[in-house]
């Protein structure tokens, strides 16, 4: 997992922008919501759409069967290729990618999610004529938020019933993602969206199960609801992704501190507007990303907050208060910045809003322990 | 700049989320920009930060010297290998970086701009011990906008005289950007926004000449001040980028028809929702960017306008009303949506708020004329 050809490189010797990533953090990270997906007796299936990189997974999957979700057929390809054997593609599927999924699954075990009677008949009738041997989780909606099938519905057994008309094909179970947990605020409320989560896959299993189906997989999460459950009877499998890395929506959410957050964009300061309170960076919107996620919350960040390089000294009176495409504006919270704390030259880490969109800029990951940069570890974008 | 392996390729046959790019349209959008620094009298340099692409920019300096600027040293290196031989580097520089950039001097003509007296001296002192032969352009304030030097202060004198110092360092000339123009609503305050970025680097530009100085070049320039200026007496030099592609903001200001936009996001619809009216398509905010430009504007298109694979047919009651990574929701503006409107697998084009956001998530435009898709052409992403 190290590249020697980081060694002896300190944090100061990169160009900026640069993508950090904080070892010791993602190491505790993962060893967290290990510990909790033990204590819920579940199995932990992380998701890799916010890393998307070989060895993150491989600290994620420490002590577990190594099972792994993906958000683009992009990254199936490459997991499979750097050895993972267990993966499954969050996104439901279409016929014009079946025959790249086809080649996916004489890989290793994958599956794929449906969410329609149109497409569960499609797959199935694709694999009579085409060898296809898949697993297939039927996605339940559990909160409105996206897609899925409503678990007391008529359509989840029709589903269900459908799919099993194929020899190749395997019902492995039902799944779900609370993803309403984002506009939940507060323990209880976080509490609730955790247990109508857990209600709506298990009862889509029961029903599933009573029909005489297969439901060896009850699957649900996402890092709010993952920290949040209380119990989760019933259910076999965990997925969460963002929970490796933190970002300031988490935090906002109390699903981790801001000291756990271990992504982070190092940036130049490259200008100083002295009558306008203003210091300019070299991360805009394109390294630090667009995304807004804690305008909503009580603590608004902007576009980040402003630490020292090792993500240390969070600035609370500032924020990176507006972006350009390759400038970010640190400005005071209320009143005139002194641009003297910030001078020319010197560099900060600004925390993300949302570390998935912020990691997407970015192809390779600074990873370091302290000062010292241990490795770059690539990351695969695209589709 | 046709890759022949496109060739016999119709935009059926791609994977998605793909993103388009109308050839006929990049070529038109160009034609159109060109002709306008014609008709004022400038010379036209510009700005590859939303293509960064070599075939893009050989389009857009057809029948100019070449000239263009850049947002990023990757992209200046990618350039200055592709050929190009003049180029302006548009962020403000820092020791850190004086090293790559003597490298880039090495290559051809090479611009950076600086806007304070610390980085002239740290430049000055740096191409005393090491050579550097390298344009300086002063970054002047228009509009209080981001960086920049008053054109009023004695700063813009104390700066140029810094410059002259040196013997291999070129002052070229002042430059400035009227990023406050994306604030103006209407055809008199977007006129006054450009007759107000020309006032103030016509204005640094006589103060420096009649200080004994060189000025060579006084550099303009945003998309929609491009479209909006009546008279730009006194400047020698147009940029701006985002006009090449078009965007859904762009359309906003009046700065381009809805009908020039070349780029888009093809996406095919992966789920039905009835009950609530919402259709969901594999591309969400990683694909179409999480940039909600014309939020501010009469027309909200949220995270992009639907139209039909090439562009046409553009949906005005319905919007990707909200993203998630990978899954973008189509929704009616008003009332519940008819999903049978967009049956499963059929494909829609996203137009972009914000066309530099949006390119920024692909490596690879699938450059078409009408259905065939006749090259893919590269981007130069990261730093």
């Amino acid at each position: 997992m190290v590249n020697a050809a980081a060694a002896d490189t300190g944090i100061d010797a990169l160009q900026t922008p640069a993508l950090l990533l904080d070892l010791a953090k993602v190491r505790a990270n993962a060893a967290r919501m290990s510990a909790r997906a033990r204590s819920l007796g579940v199995s932990l299936r992380p998701h890799l759409k916010t890393a998307k990189s070989a060895p993150v997974a491989r600290i994620l999957t420490e002590g577990w069967s190594g099972a792994i979700m993906v958000s683009t057929l992009a990254e199936a390809e490459y997991f499979f290729s750097e050895g993972f054997s267990d993966i499954l593609y969050g996104v439901g599927v279409t016929p014009s990618k079946f025959e790249r999924i086809a080649g996916l699954a004489t890989r290793g075990r994958f599956g794929v999610l449906v969410d329609s009677l149109e497409t569960a008949k499609a797959l199935v009738d694709y694999s009579s004529s085409s060898p296809l041997r898949l697993d297939v989780h039927i996605e339940i909606d559990a909160d409105g938020h996206r897609g899925g099938v409503a678990p007391q519905s008529q359509l989840l057994l029709d589903i269900g019933a459908r799919l099993t008309q194929a020899r190749d094909l395997t019902l492995r179970g039902v799944l779900t993602h609370a993803g309403e947990a984002y506009n939940a605020r507060g323990t209880t409320a976080l509490e609730r969206c955790a247990a109508g989560e857990r209600d709506a896959v298990v009862n889509a299993a029961v029903r599933l199960t009573k029909a005489g189906h297969q439901c060896e997989s009850v699957s649900l999460g996402s890092t709010p609801t993952a920290m949040f459950a209380r119990d989760l009877s019933g259910v076999t499998e965990l997925r969460a992704g963002v929970f490796a890395f933190g970002d300031l929506v988490q935090a906002e959410l109390g699903a981790c501190a801001i000291e756990d957050i271990a992504l982070g964009v190092l940036t130049t300061v490259i200008g100083h507007q002295p009558g306008a309170g203003r210091v300019i960076v070299d991360a805009g919107w394109l390294a630090l990303s667009g995304d807004r996620g804690t305008a909503d919350f009580p603590h608004d960040w902007h576009y980040g907050a402003v630490a020292d390089p090792l993500g240390r000294q969070v600035q609370v009176d500032v924020t990176v208060k507006r972006a350009n495409q390759e400038h970010g504006l640190i400005e005071a919270r209320e009143g005139i910045l002194d641009v003297s704390r910030f001078p020319l030259g010197s560099r900060v880490r600004i925390l993300p809003n949302h570390a998935c969109a912020t990691a997407a800029a970015f192809d390779t990951y600074a990873v370091h322990d302290g000062n010292e940069v241990v490795a770059f570890w690539p990351r695969k974008n695209g589709w």
